[in-house]
């Protein structure tokens, strides 16, 4: 299974809405492939979002090379697939590098713009594949730091994996470094509805490479804290403010008042592309809710009336005091708030 | 929709697991067939299980009547249908009060015996109708005099209604109590995974009396009492123990967790029979673990791989601190312990 292949002009992408029962590819040739499947969630997972969009816009520049107002009609395109999804902001972090190519390209000529963006989206991905090893290394470490025991039993939610980047993954990425210590126990996957990728996608991952995981529903995961032992909770991040505040997976909040209330840390792993500085705390996230109809349904089935009313928000935000760390590919920021932050971030640029 | 209906020695089910968009009834004419109905769910609920197994055993005695050692395999049935769901203690209730109408009439002929136990039988239905319309009352009042506002907002979580009962419900009873004095603004239903009670159960019901409803996914409870106003937390229970800690459907905890952090006041509607004081705390109450499939499909479309591990305890047990008040037929017990218990249930003697 490989989540995102870039090949002879066409980007492939695993559908992700058909695992585990079938693994199916979508060969996408043209940029508005790649925007529905960035809307269906066929790709999905903040880092993966980011990389995804950086090759729709190549393939943009190969539809359009030949139009006049060819820039600012690329322009264009970037604009609209900055709003295929809202609340992750590595898909714009991904648009924001590729709208610089094109300015700093200005007076380039097409055919050379086209080679300038493909270099950027192939290392957009090789990016993500070191920040998936180095997140993984430094995870690994802090968890064995703080945590005095010789194996682990993590509990995590939604899918911050192989599936959701370019690589090893996120918060899967330290799970994968901790079982190649031989330090993982035991891994609890919620399985994250209404759209199960916890059940479809990181049991399916954990299991291909032989981690132990016990797929829970998500309503189980306090009562597991409670009765189990649960040593670490981490997840991803679909984006992070200057205070720390995290927009995840909807139920990452549940699952981070529960672990705080058992005195379990808390981690979030996520790249440098997942802090928005420009938002002071989580209040300014704007959160995607999506059809109703995911909620009514499950995979096709109907399990509530049709006409029935649904709030469906696809994230919540965890505020700061919830979590013990955030360990990104520069290092790992404990006890964030907007000072611990601005800090690393600063120390980050010296 | 009627949940059971005893007529001409038939017990009639609605069959629960095909709701909502079948409206099935099983017609059972043997005990076997209403043990199974309880382990199955097509009947679930903890009263309305008591008054199914109550029914269960004046159906073994029909079917008994003309065996030698007539009561001694009545009392054989009484045993197995005791061990079909675990948890709810309502089941064993139900059962006991048949089992002192067999040691009551000792000396009886088998027909005497026979009406006897469908007596009883029909008077623990119309008991625990007179206990729902009670539940209700007591219900409301407290919540009203607890909450200063015009119109509330409650979340509940599984389906502790008509469904679960023989009339109102206990939770829904209050709730529908409120609603008939025009004081409720919105309910919030937890779909409550695996089985889906809270989608295909109480959101259908709570519509079907053009009670304002509005379906979440277990996940997002904690972040509408965060961002939207949530004035209580009202459900039923499957057996609270002489401290006041509660057994409940599996996220009941959770759900009890999230109230406390954001200040919501979380009450349980439940029927005196639903206490178990042999026990001193929720550490004795056994927990049923039920088949792993339910959590690896829903509604019978896989939704994991097939040999993922899982984990599926069908309860969870709130402890006493988490519980503003037990609301029963008999009045409320605010701030439940082992003290407050004992004195309700001594002034309730006298």
């Amino acid at each position: 299974m490989k989540t995102l292949t870039w090949e002879k002009n066409t980007l492939i992408l695993l559908d992700q809405t058909k695992l585990p029962t079938q693994e199916e590819y979508l060969q996408c040739s043209s940029w508005r492939q790649v925007e529905e499947a960035i809307k269906v969630l066929a790709v999905r997972g903040a880092p993966a979002i980011g990389v995804a969009a950086a090759y729709a816009v190549v393939l943009a520049a190969l539809e359009l090379k030949k139009e006049t107002d060819f820039r600012q009609k690329l322009v264009d395109v970037i604009i609209t697939l900055d709003k295929a999804r809202p609340t992750a902001v590595n898909l714009h972090w991904g648009l924001e590098r590729m709208n610089q190519v094109i300015q700093e390209h200005r007076d380039a000529s097409v055919e050379t713009l086209i080679e300038a963006l493909e270099d950027e989206a192939k290392f957009i991905y090789a990016e993500d594949v070191d920040v998936n090893k180095c997140i993984g290394r430094f995870g690994a470490e802090a968890l064995i730091a703080r945590i005095r025991k010789d194996k682990f039993t993590v509990l995590t939610h939604c899918n911050a994996g192989a599936l959701a980047t370019a690589d090893i993954g996120t918060a899967l990425g330290v799970i994968r470094n901790l079982h190649g210590k031989g330090r993982i126990a035991n891994v609890f996957a919620d399985e994250t509805r209404p759209l199960l990728q916890g059940a479809r996608l990181t049991a399916t991952e954990l299991q291909a490479d032989k981690i132990p995981v016990t797929l829970i529903t998500d309503n189980m995961a306090a009562w597991v804290m409670k009765t189990r032992q649960v040593d670490a909770v981490i997840v991803g991040a679909d984006r992070i403010t200057a205070n720390g505040d995290t927009a995840n997976k909807i139920g990452t909040y549940g699952v981070a008042l529960a672990a705080k209330v058992h005195g379990i840390p808390f981690f979030v792993a996520a790249p440098i592309s997942t802090f928005d500085l420009s938002m002071k705390s989580g209040e300014e996230i704007p959160i995607e809710e999506r059809n109703h109809d995911e909620v009514r349904n499950i995979q096709g089935v109907q399990t509530a009336l049709k006409n029935t009313p649904v709030f469906n928000p696809a994230f919540d935000v965890t505020p700061h005091e919830y979590i013990t760390a955030i360990i990104t590919q520069d290092g790992v920021i404990d006890h964030p708030d907007t000072l611990s932050i601005a800090e690393f971030f600063r120390n980050r640029e010296e």
